[in-house]
């Protein structure tokens, strides 16, 4: 199903033009306009979900299967050093669009990009008591 | 296959303990030690691949599923706010150890983390020369 009010829903099916690098029956690729570095991609289902909790498993499953393709061509074609493959769900994880989609970004020495959080030192207790609760 | 020097390996196959919230026959979750929130979560497949890259296709598609899983957990049990999904290939993208593993990470309201990047702004032509690369 598509969305008539997003702009994703219309950039994955070819409404508005984009730079497309991939294209097949569930995904378009597409080169992210305000990119963390040189071919920094968006994978975008063709189908609407606003985020993993809503997308099928199946459509997940190729998802991830197709950063993996995406990535291999930027070590290739681009000579990516490193590749970081970021998905957010939710404002307060910075998805700004709310249709689900895969950054795929290729890293170069120097690009002056880091992408990574503050590590915490949590206690074996709390490790524990959050262990048991997800478990 | 495993490889004897790799600590995620003896993790992923129980040979040393872990908080573990999730197993299977080809992975195991379990909470990271230096999390960035409260339920950080690394899902380590058994089978040793350094990266994306050399990760067999199935598994890849696998591993998102199962991220998709796990981040519904975070949701219900942890009351999380959102989720980011990264997984980093390369020392220079912030891979720190050399055993293919995602980073599913829950997201609550002033967490006080920032997973993201400085948006590049490239022009119509450069945009078009990386996606004829890309292709």
């Amino acid at each position: 199903m598509k969305k008539d009010d997003c702009i994703f829903c219309k950039l994955a099916n070819g409404q508005i033009p984009t730079n497309t690098v991939y294209e097949d029956e569930d995904f378009r690729a597409i080169l992210d306009m305000g990119p963390a570095t040189k071919g920094h991609t968006l994978i975008i289902p063709k189908e609407h979900a606003d985020n993993l909790y809503e997308l099928p498993d199946d459509t997940a499953g190729k998802a991830m299967k197709l950063a993996k393709k995406l990535g291999e061509r930027m070590v290739e074609k681009l000579e990516a050093d490193g590749l970081n493959i970021v998905q957010n769900n939710g404002e307060t994880a910075g998805q700004t669009v709310m249709h689900f989609h895969i950054h795929v970004i290729p890293r170069y020495k120097d690009d002056g990009q880091k992408i990574g959080w503050k590590p915490g030192s949590p206690s074996k207790e709390e490790l524990e008591s959050l262990c048991n609760k997800l478990k």
